[in-house]
């Protein structure tokens, strides 16, 4: 793949996801952002790109370049177009950054996050350890589908021309009617364009996999956000990411999904969590 | 066991839990709350019992009783004694409020939390189901050792005199210098004075068991809690509670715990995670 260096990053829109979550100051702690078209899943911008721009700001406004714990509330949804967001410093540590930022349109307040960021490259301490984890076994991603919107059908959303998946079609048993009844998915994703992964751009893979409990049996619909949190644990090595994605409980309407992304030499580069309304078939 | 009524609860601190928790609005927004002695691991409050005492002021200014999903950043250690808990609503939806909550001492701010609330008696849609989840297998509760405080050995903490942990001995390898090397610790769980458990206590459950990476080989020490989230998606039933937690990836100095728990009748109550810092034999 082509891969951006650094400097090629800090340089500007050269890349689709940086144009789409650029950010400029427009004053203390505040930041005009532009929500973009096309990054949605059934008009609505994905929750995973909403957080990836708030964290973009977050990182101007903190100068520590790695979101080590980020949450965000979704309050309202976010549409494409003009937006702001404000960021407030907490806390600043010798080791950490606390801030919050919210996320506003001109119809109110779309999302609040709460962020602890780091600079991942000053990380001491001990090696990387596992116990059971790792990136999931799959097929080589020349062996996996593309998802690819396919209007008038709602799935796959039009995110998947933002961010290439490729998923096992064993775990796309839901598209054709045939869930396997496991609440998981796992598969590849990268930038199509070839911009290489980073710590910024991982809350929006954290969130671009089709539901697990699609394939878990539940009936395919909207599935609002109501949390979303995510973990970066290191910058991700460029190439494809590798990420798993499950859901174990749903109790009334709600229900979790936990994510693990890996990077092309197999490193844990993010942990995510995110709680969710059960899917409906109309928004409710 | 002895088990209060919801009206018991509501009458104030005849528990040892409530007492420990209570919160007196001293303003709009603005709760006196008393960090009490006790609840401490090595002189440190502990950061779910702190956390419980956040949401319980979070209950009181939004009339919503039961957090759905919370998170704490923690910003610097707290002490016994007087702290206040500023409120401050984001939105008041139809099923869900979303707060921030400062908590704050003499010295500053502790911890700054971002939550959603809800009404979890009202919650409707589909039934409980679960894929892979249910409560870990234990031997029954009197044939577990229950960890008691032994100063001056720093482990137990003193926190294990406010709540009951009862661990089987197979997981506590690490308290005598044979740890299994699997990360997983999973137990029994209930006040001690036979409060029974609650949405509210949860938060403090879900940080009250000994670390996993003890038992999964790293070498026992202060691990400071960067952040912690709670999901909390039934109300217990009265009894016993169990709960199960793990650690899969130490990154650098990073590690995360996840936790369940299960209310008496096998039902998940929460859902847990936290980041927290690799244990370290003295504070850095």
């Amino acid at each position: 793949m082509e891969a951006g260096t650094a400097s090629d990053l800090r340089t500007g829109p050269r890349w689709e996801f940086d144009a789409a979550s650029a950010v400029e100051p427009t004053g203390p702690g505040r930041w005009r952002v532009g929500i973009a078209d096309g990054w949605d899943i059934g008009g609505k911008p994905n929750g995973g790109y909403l957080l990836a721009v708030v964290v973009r700001a977050l990182v101007a406004g903190t100068a520590r370049p790695d979101p080590l714990a980020v949450t965000a509330h979704y309050l309202a949804p976010a549409a494409p177009g003009p937006a702001t967001v404000d960021v407030t410093v907490v806390r600043l540590g010798r080791r950490h950054t606390t801030a919050t930022a919210s996320l506003r349109q001109a119809g109110g307040e779309v999302a609040r996050v709460l962020a602890t960021l780091a600079d991942l490259s000053a990380s001491r301490g001990a090696p990387a350890r596992t116990w059971g984890g790792g990136p999931p076994p799959l097929p080589p991603p020349e062996r996996c589908p593309r998802l690819l919107p396919a209007p008038p059908s709602p799935l796959p959303p039009p995110l998947a021309d933002r961010v290439e998946l490729r998923v096992p079609a064993e775990q796309l048993g839901f598209a054709v009617g045939a869930p396997s009844g496991e609440a998981v998915v796992s598969g590849w994703a990268r930038f199509p364009d070839g911009r290489p992964p980073d710590a910024v751009s991982l809350p929006l893979f954290a969130d671009a996999f089709p539901p697990a409990v699609f394939e878990g049996g539940l009936p395919l619909g909207w599935m609002p956000t109501v949390e979303l949190s995510v973990q970066v644990r290191k910058r991700p090595a460029p190439g494809w990411l590798r990420g798993v994605f499950r859901t174990r409980f749903l109790t009334g309407e709600h229900l979790e999904e936990d994510g693990e992304l890996y990077d092309s030499v197999g490193d844990l580069v993010a942990l995510s969590r995110q709680l969710a309304l059960a899917p409906r078939p109309a928004e409710g």
